[in-house]
């Protein structure tokens, strides 16, 4: 399938665009009615393994609004259970495991699966949302890091300060480096799939990095990223893959290193001094806060500006600098990406001229 | 009173000192039995605003271990108690407020504390702690930063987002303003009464700055600390103050320049990137991950070697990256406390040869 608009694949090889493409996290939720009105018939996690519904929620902001890329909808807790653990979303508290691995004896229970018949229908709404977009924007695949997933695995939920997962940093490093292997394993295989179903580009999510100090990162987060980075690569040089390591602010040029093409940073992030980190030949991702979309659309147009200005034109995905929250209003959603590509037309047309 | 003990106001100048001094953020509360004793017949606020009790629990971890300082036994939620909110700490679940502030108007709600009558319990719990202290430890006073206090009566509760107190920084910013300037305000009669009382150091907790993106920090928190930090220096220059901006990884340089004496480092920050970007006159805290705690002494003790070797000799509180958790066992907390002295009086010892 011939894509129309390829933007975020050229901004994430650091090609010139004559625009700066915009997608956002959790793009496709709760805050659009349209998701609601679905939702209320289906349960999260069947909406997930139901490639009909997920097809659907993924256009969904893809119809509303002129985005430059689709994220295929699903949730990184998908792994957990393919390796045999349950997970239910409960509403306004989020993921709650039925039965986290309190001790390391525990990992005897994990199965290892077979991706392809596990995760399968994460494959069929892939194809079937490719098909759907007809060439539109790009679909995006993406898995959680293995760090988040076993964070979430031990710990059984969010968590303010994540303190049972944190206890084996310390106390079953060794353990738990072997289960970062595992969730690592069945990652690359799940990514591979998704690429060969038919995603474009590749996301992945290190969502509670920033529970990790520089040290710990580099032990228990990095390592597995790295595999994943080259796994990929070695299989589908020509996918481009961006890592989202929220709240890890010493490991960006770490990440960079680990070749990936794009670094998505969180709104606490200077992209200025994330440009240095990284180098010249990596592209970045964000980075605005996700509460902006709270304020009137003048206000948010004047942010996306210096945001722009900030990253430059060349080497950019704009985004927030976390997915959206619950109650955003969907037309300051529609406002931000308006501006994104109106602003950077602009700056670009100036810079060229 | 004449201190047996300043090794903390020697290394909070960046003197010299012969053991690094340590404390520990939490180190009065739940992980003690005898703590859970009291508390089991008193409410939290209730044991706070009981001198009695509040003196108790400040010298339980002074008892038990051979800590070089003691922290009085409050919240910083009081704050937000003196100007009229009912705010109550459930357990497993922190702070409660029953009536956050929905939006601006309701800040005319809010009262204007004559701060001695609404706060002086926490005076009389210095003064009859500094009384029982006798000299052994120096006392840390403390209050919470105003975005903190702002981000939790706006809020409600912890949350893992804070979306509702970052709605007013793009929505209401002028509003949001002028209510960080009232508490300013009231948190510069508190510190000073605290000094007053017997407080020999002070602390201010911006428990929630990371919630903050770098402009924001600037605009929302940076303005009242450095007024509270210049306020507080022309009322009494020789007391000492620590700021702990948990999460700001980008404003230590700033809050260096701001006057404070200490910047208290959370774990995820590099002890010696630190160093830099605040310069050889502004002392360091921290910063072990609180969860090292779970390891095994020998591991403890490893790690606080790496730890001292990374401060440096001169200019360092140790202490951990943030508070204490309530599953910790105490006597991992006097493995670290041992650790810091042994090992400090070692390294300052080699370094002094």
């Amino acid at each position: 399938m011939t894509l129309q608009n390829d933007l975020i694949l050229r901004a994430a090889r650091s090609e010139a665009v004559p625009r700066t493409p915009v997608w956002m996290m959790r793009q496709a939720g709760r805050y659009l009615p349209e998701y609601r009105a679905l939702r209320s018939e289906d349960e999260f996690f069947t909406v997930c393994r139901t490639p009909e519904l997920a097809a659907e929620v993924t256009l969904q902001p893809i119809e509303r609004f002129p985005l430059d890329a689709a994220i295929i909808f699903s949730d990184i807790l998908v792994v957990p259970q393919a390796l045999g653990m349950d997970v239910d979303m409960v509403r306004g508290k989020g993921p709650v495991f039925t039965d986290p691995l309190e001790s390391p004896d525990e990992l005897a229970r994990l199965v290892e699966p077979d991706v392809e018949s596990a995760l399968g229908y994460v494959a069929d709404a892939i194809q079937l949302t490719v098909e759907r977009l007809a060439g539109r924007v790009p679909l995006i695949g993406f898995c959680g890091a293995p760090w988040t997933l076993a964070a979430y695995m031990i710990e059984g939920s969010g968590s303010k300060s994540f303190s049972r997962a944190r206890s084996w940093l310390y106390r079953h490093p060794d353990e738990l480096v072997g289960l970062l292997d595992r969730l690592a394993n069945v990652s690359i295989e799940y990514l591979d799939m998704q690429i060969r179903a038919g995603a474009n580009l590749l996301q992945v999510f290190d969502s509670w990095a920033g529970m990790l100090g520089p040290r710990e990162f580099e032990r228990f987060a990095l390592p597995t990223l790295q595999r994943i980075r080259r796994e990929i690569g070695q299989r589908h040089p020509d996918v481009p893959v961006v890592v989202f390591a929220k709240g890890a602010h010493y490991a960006l040029n770490d990440l960079a290193e680990a070749g990936f093409n794009v670094v998505s940073l969180d709104w606490t992030m200077d992209p200025r001094q994330a440009r240095k980190e990284v180098g010249p030949n990596v592209a970045l991702q964000g980075n605005l806060d996700p509460a902006l979309l709270y304020a009137e659309p003048e206000v948010i147009r004047a942010r996306v500006r210096d945001m722009l200005a900030a990253f430059g034109p060349v080497g950019h995905i704009a985004n927030l600098g976390h997915g959206m929250h619950p109650d955003h209003n969907p037309d300051h959603a529609g406002a931000f990406i308006d501006a994104v590509h109106e602003v950077s037309e602009e700056l670009i047309a100036v810079a060229a001229a």
